[in-house]
């Protein structure tokens, strides 16, 4: 595991992300800066400070406190609802030194971005967009581990503003970690997300949805079985940050949702029409997409690395 | 495990389940009696003779030999892809004894009803409609198990035809394999599994479906991660079985397409209009419905079970 060191580093939003970076580089990178945590929910940073996760706890609305917190701190990391982004960023604006590197954890980048932009004007500079793969439907610091990230993907999205060594040492943070970082467009990143990872989401809840507005519903979920049950595992997601996601990457979610419906309506048309060979075919060609998929085959390489 | 014994059982198709069917009454039931393994695929049925999970082994075209497997056999499973029932039980029919009991384990009803009765006329009534409730991803007779029933649920649809003790003593052959064995119409099965298990499967196919004609399709595979695996996990189902279970069951099957396809426009409208509470509310529920199902809650009660 590579070293990694920081003076002080403020984590906004100390749930399962924020907790296992927090470990993660204490714990297995042995990093010994000193870590504040800033509560969006004061239980759950409460929480934190119990676990010995962080040092110290903020108030998010505590100016004074908040002043002192970012005095020095050479990493920020928001990991709060994306939705909170360019509320945070107005806070932490009028404390942020020169030398302190921001960055976030927020499943999308573009709406990330521009709050950014809108929030710290030039000095967006200091802000590095990224993207650690790697949820879990626990959430909370108690669900917190120092491994979470090993092996895990984190995507980077640099601006155009960044000096490149501020989003080297974000890179190197994460690498700390034991995560493998990549690095993607803005525009890029909410694509591959929207098809990936948030329109699934969206399917999986809608399935629950329907099933719960049909006759027989008690039966159906008594007779659910397997494929029933990993197909809708992500329906017991966070309702809030779902909302979230799907609000903040509107656009490529919609684009997504769009050509999906085109394929069930093709699905529909060939199941209608009887045509056994088209459904077959398509069908085929999915299983063998996935097989490959899951064996690590020629569909996973990884995407491109960001220079070390 | 409760006792069963029987003279003779033949097995149309030994994969999976029909394999897993002789094991388990044999290694877990006790029973004695002979297996004859009825070869839709020769290699399928050689394999199974080679691992000892059938004593004898008989072409389906040979006249004779299908004659002398029939005589004196008690017990007929079916265990082929269900469009081949109809095929199946006119070559059966000839060679039926009257005292022979002939079940099924097609993933819909319906279209198996259908094609019974037009194969058998009157004699209809020595078949009573079966689904155990038990796939896997893998198939054949090299995945078979003796335990593969155990706690899981089979669902029999009795035609007004069937003799009582006829019914009775196909679920006594589930039970004995540990099952569960329920009762449900033949409508309001193809509808429950529609929902549940057909529906499911074509969506995981959908979503694979159209990511390979996406952009960015490398991309995508390469940061698709634990929500897509699990999601997509039955696209890796076989594509001929599901091109027959769709347009087997095709009447339930649009029918739960369109209310799906209603849920997704309902969602897509949500997003456009960033009506941020309908999301959550809707995520909301389908959470809770679905943790509550997870953890075998007031939801999970079982289908009405048949007399014993």
């Amino acid at each position: 595991m590579a070293a990694f060191s920081f003076n002080k580093l403020v984590i906004f939003g100390v749930g399962l992300i924020g907790g296992s970076l927090a470990r993660s580089l204490r714990e297995r990178a042995g990093a010994t800066g000193r870590v504040v945590g800033v509560g969006c929910s004061a239980a759950s940073v409460a929480r934190a400070l119990d676990l010995g996760v962080i040092d110290e706890v903020v108030a998010l609305d505590d100016d004074a406190a908040l002043a002192r917190a970012l005095e020095g701190a050479d990493l920020v990391l928001l990991a709060a609802p994306v939705a909170q982004t360019g509320l945070l960023l107005v806070r932490i604006a009028p404390y942020l030194a020169a030398n302190t590197v921001v960055t976030d954890a927020g499943s999308t980048k573009g709406d990330v971005v521009a709050a950014a932009r809108e929030a710290l004007g030039a000095r967006v500079a200091q802000f590095v967009p990224g993207h650690p793969i790697a949820g879990r439907e626990s959430s909370g610091v108690d669900a917190a581990l120092p491994a979470l990230y090993v092996d895990r993907n984190v995507v980077l999205c640099p601006l155009a503003e960044n000096a490149p060594a501020d989003v080297k040492r974000i890179a190197a943070m994460w690498r700390a970690t034991g995560a493998c970082v990549h690095r993607m467009s803005e525009a890029q990143h909410d694509r591959v997300f929207a098809s990936v990872s948030h329109l699934p989401h969206l399917l999986s809840f809608a399935l629950v949805d329907q099933i719960l507005d049909a006759p027989d519903v008690q039966l159906k979920f008594s007779f659910a079985a397997g494929g029933f049950r990993d197909f809708t595992r992500i329906a017991a997601s966070s309702p809030e940050m779902w909302r979230d996601v799907c609000l903040a990457n509107r656009t490529a979610l919609l684009a997504e949702l769009d050509a999906y419906t085109d394929v069930l309506a093709r699905f529909r048309a060939a199941i209608e029409a009887s045509d056994g060979a088209a459904l077959e075919a398509a069908f085929a060609r999915s299983r063998v997409a996935r097989t490959e998929w899951q064996e690590g085959g020629a569909l996973k390489s990884p995407g491109e690395s960001v220079a070390k």
